[in-house]
C-alpha cells in the first residue's frame, strides 16, 4: 500500500516584498510529498530532474521516508525552473522566467515497486502525463486526486477533460473553477464539474478558505487569518499534499474524512507561506501541526442550540 | 429597553441580471430593522423621509412591530432615491443615480420614547449623523454597532475616525478594513483598527463570508454558497439587522454571543438576496429562519479528535 506523488521537482527563485532567493528546491511534487509525509510513511515520489538536482536534495526526500525510486534523473541535462515575483497584495504575481528543460521529454516511469499504490496525487502537470501515469497503474487506485490550472484550460482543455473523467477528486481555485464550467455562481459550477468525472471537487479560495461539494453536500472550510505571508509558493501543493496525506492515513474514502483531510491540508499550507519555499514544512514537529489543526477548530467552531 | 436603528429609509430602483425594478422600497434602516425584527420584538426606527413615501409603506414597519415614531416625515419633499445596476458577477454595481433630497438636512430627532435604547445600530450615513444620535442618547447604550463605508473615507474621514471611537462593534468590508487602517493583511488591518475604538470588529467579505476580531480571538463565518444571487441590495444591512437583533435577543454581549449573530445575520441576508429588494425578508418564518442556520452549521462543522 502506498501514495504516490507526481508533480514537477524543481529549482525556484521568488522574490516577495519581504526579500529573494536565488535557486530554491521547489515544485509540486516536492511541496506535496513533505506535505504528506507527516501523515503517511510510505510516500513514492514520481518525477524527473536534471543531474544539477544534487544529491543532498534528494536526500530530503529520503530524510522524510518519501521513496524517491521513480523520481529520474537526467544525466547532463537541467532541471526545471521558474522564477516569479509576487505583487505587494502577495495575490498576485509576474512569471519572470520558465525553463522546462527535463520537463519537455518528461515521460514518467512507474518503478514495479511503485504498484501497490492505493492513493494517487496527480500534481500541476500536463494533463497528457497525468493520465499516462493513471494508464500505468496495473490496478486503479482507491483515491485518484487531481490539481490542475487556467494554463492547461487555455490550450489543452480536451485533454483535460479527458484525464478529469478518470480522477475522484478535482482541485482548482475559483476562477479555475469558473472557468472550467462556464457558470459564475461556484454552486452552478460545482453542479456541473461533478458531472465531467470527478465525485469531489474542491475549490482552493486561498485566503478565504476551501469549498468541498460532493455526495450532494458542501463544506466550506476557513483559511486561517495570517498577520504576515512571507511566500505563498507552494501552499496550493502543500494543501494537496497533506489532504492526500491524511487521506491516506485514515484509509476510509467518505465525506466527512474529507473535511477533516482539507482541514490538515490547510494547516499545511499555513505553514507553508511562513517561510521561503520549502524551509517551513521541513521540520515541522507532530505538536506543531496538532496545535495548527486546533486554531482552525477554534477558528470557526460555534454553537447553536436547536 | 429597546433596539434603535438609525439608517436610510429611502427608494431603489435595481437592475439585476435577472431583471430590474421600479421604485421600491429600500434602504439601510429598512432591511436592518426588517431583519432584526425576526429576533426582537422592540425595535425603533430614525429615519427620514418624504411625503412621497406612502402610508402602506410605513404599515410595514409596524406590521413587523418596528416602531417609527423617530421616522420623520418632511411634507412636500421627497425620499433618498438611489438606483444601481449590477454587473454579471453581482459583486461589482454602478451608480445610476443618487437623489439625496430629504437626507441633505437630515437631522435625527430621538423621540422620549427611544431614550430607553439599550442597543444602537447606526447604519451607513455621514459620520456626524450617526454621531449626534449617540450624542442625544441621555445614557449610553449597552451596546452600539457602526456600519459605514469606503465613500465616507474618501470625503470624510476625519469625521469618521471621530464617530468609531465611540462605538464598541465596527462593520466594514475587506477593502474597507485596508483602506481605514493602511494594513493589506487583514490581522493587522484589525490590530489597528482596534486600537481607534472598537471593541469588536466584523469584516463582511460577501460570498467569503465573515471575519469577527475582538477579545483577542478571531471567529470566521461562512457564507452559504448559493446557485443564484437574485438581488444583492440590502444584504450587508440585512446582515447588520440581523446581528444585533440577534444581540438584542439573548442580552449578553461577549465573543460567543457575537459568533452567533454572525451566523443569524448571515442567515438573514442570505435570505435577501433570494428577491428583489426587501421582498424576501418581509415574510419569513422562524422555521425558515431555523433551517437556514442549520445550513451555516452542517456547512462548517468537522469533527477532529483532539
Amino acid at each position: 500500500m502506498s501514495l504516490i506523488i507526481i508533480g514537477t521537482v524543481a529549482f525556484d527563485a521568488i522574490e516577495t516584498p519581504f526579500g529573494k532567493t536565488d535557486k530554491i528546491v521547489g515544485g509540486a511534487a516536492t511541496y506535496a510529498s513533505l506535505a504528506a509525509s507527516y501523515f503517511y510513511n510510505k510516500v513514492k515520489i514520481v518525477g524527473v530532474i536534471g543531474d544539477d538536482f544534487g544529491q543532498e536534495n534528494i536526500d530530503t526526500f529520503t530524510e522524510h521516508h518519501i521513496d524517491t525510486e521513480g523520481l529520474q534523473i537526467k544525466e547532463g541535462e537541467k532541471s526545471f525552473f521558474w522564477a516569479g515575483k509576487y505583487h505587494n497584495d502577495m495575490n498576485s504575481r509576474d512569471t519572470l522566467a520558465t525553463e522546462l528543460n527535463v520537463l519537455e521529454t518528461f515521460d514518467p516511469i512507474i518503478p514495479d515497486s511503485y504498484q501497490d499504490c492505493e492513493y494517487l496525487m496527480l500534481g500541476n502537470l500536463t494533463p497528457i502525463v497525468q493520465q499516462t501515469v493513471i494508464k500505468r497503474l496495473k490496478k486503479r487506485p482507491k483515491l485518484i486526486v487531481l490539481d490542475t490550472m487556467n494554463f492547461w484550460m487555455d490550450i489543452m482543455m480536451s485533454d483535460l477533460l479527458e484525464t478529469i473523467k478518470l480522477v475522484d477528486v478535482l482541485t482548482i481555485n475559483d476562477a479555475e473553477a469558473r472557468q472550467l464550467s462556464g457558470e459564475y455562481s461556484l454552486v452552478k459550477a460545482a453542479q456541473k464539474i461533478l458531472t465531467m468525472g470527478p465525485k469531489y471537487l474542491i475549490i482552493k479560495k486561498g485566503e478565504h478558505g476551501a469549498l468541498l461539494f460532493g455526495d450532494g453536500k458542501i463544506f466550506s472550510a476557513p483559511a486561517l487569518p495570517l498577520a504576515e505571508v512571507f511566500d505563498p509558493t507552494g501552499a496550493g501543493d502543500s494543501f494537496a499534499g497533506g489532504f492526500i496525506g491524511y487521506m491516506a492515513k485514515v484509509g476510509t474514502v467518505n465525506f466527512n474524512n474529507m473535511k477533516n483531510a482539507i482541514i490538515f491540508g490547510s494547516a499545511l499550507a499555513s505553514f507553508c507561506v511562513e517561510k521561503f519555499g520549502i524551509e517551513k514544512i521541513l521540520n515541522l514537529t507532530e505538536e506543531e501541526v496538532k496545535a495548527r489543526v486546533q486554531e482552525f477548530v477554534s477558528l470557526s467552531s460555534f454553537t447553536i442550540e436547536a
